[in-house]
């Protein structure tokens, strides 16, 4: 059965008549609040463990320390100096916008409502706007999830107009490993746009689905049970993955999709999609910290949502897709490449599955497409973003030349009705666009 | 029963008797010769694992990659610029040292014998030889094992010092937890100086000794065989020890020694001993890089052996102890501490135990006493060091103002009669030694 729901880490429906209030709620209680993981050893009650951490509140301390966790590699920032990111602070935080309902809401209040740990506005290469929640600080790693897939779409990107990877090509030219999977046959656009014809369903309480089987593999749920005898590496599980229905008909949410982006990657460069991160984006942009990348048992990299980095490099990174690939007095990213990933999908391809969200909930409302790992918002000032589950955003906006990144922690993966982060998040980063255009 | 053999991560006696030959032996194979983790996947057999890693020879790729098997956390070196070594190369690879057996061998082969991976030596704060092997890069953090125990009791010693913990007090005062343990009537200062009574025996082969116990608690042997149901956490394990025989006695090589001194750093300090680390030693160093330290899988480090540390940072550190507390134009350790550091302890209480082992083992040649979580040698130069299983070695020599750092992945944890590592190491660094005293 295919599920019309999107794969963990996706964004979902179900925000339709959600109510929201227009009272300014208190912040939530942060991890030190909460009490986790504090003392030696912490109370049983409080320690965030392999087996529990992505239950709430426990998210909440977890996000900023997967890597006392899960296995990791690091991101290697290089020798050189950090790139400087000049301070022109502004106070944003009065700034207002309209979101669910008609609900006016200030930046204040959204970052107040929605388990931020870090938010930073960057306007033209300029810091202007920076805040840090939950005991998050600058020099913190904080869990990206699916943002990850953006690096990996841009990388694909960048070895296609190298010319070393061919993107009408099917996937089993460069990994025959995934002959008779579902990718076999599918073109590398078609993952790179999500539109391959997967059977993969996501029910949270069905440890035989197929998000159960993904998150397996990187330690998501624990130890196994006994007698459990699935893959237990990423390399072991994408070849299990079954083809439904028809390649590049219709967006499919779909995780995997990027874990084998990642494979083809690591295939052709001869180096781990974190090396590629690595070499490609932290080393030439002067990154202010090392990053790292959350594995599976045996060493592969979650592709498809392990990347931890620091708000302001994922602020760099941002800004590298905006000034035209330029950054740190180097062409990072090629200008086409740059120019491709602001310019907006296929809405048709985009609504295709999905097509009873536009209008009944967040998906319809903000976001117009996708292609490459990266969404496009359906908002005047075109603007794109890398996103991930409960909450993390790197949104782009073009026009008012601005760079958003917010890294949460929130209850849901994907956003409930009383959350403000995925619902009211790129509503108001569209506001802050238009202030800074305005002034 | 009680073994008079040390603990894992300890160094051992069975080198009578060795035979070694003067040839110069080919270096080892590297991890990329071996193929150990090539390719994506690599081949089944060439796979290093949280199950395998400490299996010679995958250990030669483990040692550097430990955070990819292992939950770790940061030794967060901060912000600020890293401090200049100066470099002034001297070719000492043809320098030669009488050794075992009467055996003269130079230093080049040396490291080409004994599984090198980093080897350094900084004479007077400056850097004079540095080379590295297997893949190894000044960049790159290398598990050090019970080198760390020097960084713990260094901490220790400062934390008395400054009259935060009272050496004489028994270790229940600051750890009720340890009350009904060998450790609840020992005083700090035994427990520093390894002398404490405890029923501690290390049969590798026994999946029920000690050593397997405490491996455990730090993922050492994979998963738990079905039913195990012994502590998983440092804080379930240490109270399981119980006494055998009195404390102050004797020299008695135990590891989890150290894990309850970093118990009381942390219960006394409110933090961490990694964050310890970082706040006393990295960040004042202007350490070059993070290091990071090996966790229990509820967030307990190993203080016992966990530190993984680049060799220029290993060898800054043991800068700061020959130069009388004093690097990077800060007073970092207090001089007191640094100064007892260098004084040997008590050859008596040393040899109690292990008294067999003068004139007929390596123990008995070069090493003299143990105290404080240091290793004395008896040597003319009255060197000190850090010593950790499978080859690493910050070695300290107050009469040439030399600092050695050898990093290695040893195929044994103590040495064998073909290793020049552990037996004519400390042999060729006293010859070093004399050789910059001499010029």
């Amino acid at each position: 059965m295919k599920s019309i729901r999107p794969a963990l880490p996706a964004l979902s429906p179900g925000l339709a008549n959600a109510v929201a209030s227009t009272a300014h709620a208190a912040p939530q209680p942060d991890a030190v609040g909460l009490g986790l993981m504090q003392g030696f050893p912490p109370p049983a009650d409080k320690r965030v463990l392999r087996s529990n951490f992505m239950e709430p509140p426990l998210n909440r301390w977890a996000f900023q320390h997967i890597r006392e966790l899960q296995p990791t590699r690091e991101v290697w920032r290089g020798d050189g100096p950090v790139s400087e990111l000049p301070v022109e602070p502004m106070d944003l935080g009065k700034v207002t916008g309209t979101v669910r309902d008609g609900r006016v809401i200030s930046l204040d209040q959204l970052l107040d409502e929605s388990h931020t740990d870090a938010f930073i506005v960057l306007h033209r290469g300029k810091l202007v706007f920076e805040r840090y929640m939950n005991g998050m600080a600058p020099h913190v790693q904080h869990q990206v999830f699916s943002a990850t897939k953006s690096f990996v779409g841009t990388l694909m990107l960048m070895l296609i107009e190298e010319g070393v990877v061919d993107p009408a090509k099917p996937v089993a030219a460069d990994v025959p490993e995934l002959q008779d999977s579902a990718f076999g046959d599918a073109t590398v656009q078609q993952v790179l746009d999500m539109t391959t014809g997967v059977a993969f369903d996501e029910v949270y309480d069905d440890p035989d689905s197929e998000i159960w089987r993904y998150g397996r593999v990187f330690g998501l749920w624990g130890a196994p049970p006994p007698g459990y005898d699935g893959p237990m590496t990423i390399y072991d599980y994408l070849p299990t993955l079954k083809k439904q229905g028809d390649h590049g008909k219709a967006f499919h949410y779909v995780t995997p999709n990027t874990d084998v982006l990642g494979w083809i990657i690591r295939r052709v460069s001869g180096k781990s999609v974190d090396a590629n991160i690595a070499e490609r984006f932290w080393q030439p942009m002067g990154a202010e910290r090392d990053g790292y990348i959350w594995l599976d048992g045996e060493g592969g990299e979650m592709a498809g949502g392990g990347l931890n980095i620091t708000a302001r490099d994922a602020a760099r990174f941002g800004w590298i897709i905006l000034n035209g690939g330029r950054f740190n007095g180097r062409q990072i990213v090629p200008e086409s490449v740059a120019k491709r990933i602001l310019t907006p999908g296929d809405p048709e391809i985009f609504t295709a599955l999905y097509g009873q969200f536009p209008g009944t909930d967040w998906y319809g409302k903000v976001t117009h497409s996708y292609h490459d790992q990266w969404w496009s918002f359906a908002n005047a000032h075109g603007a794109v973003g890398a996103i991930g589950v409960h909450g993390q955003y790197i949104y782009l906006d073009p026009k008012a030349e601005m760079v958003v990144v917010k890294l949460s922690s929130s209850p849901t993966a994907e956003g409930g009705p009383n959350e403000s982060n995925d619902t009211d998040g790129p509503l108001l980063y569209q506001a802050l666009g238009e202030y800074l255009l305005g002034r």
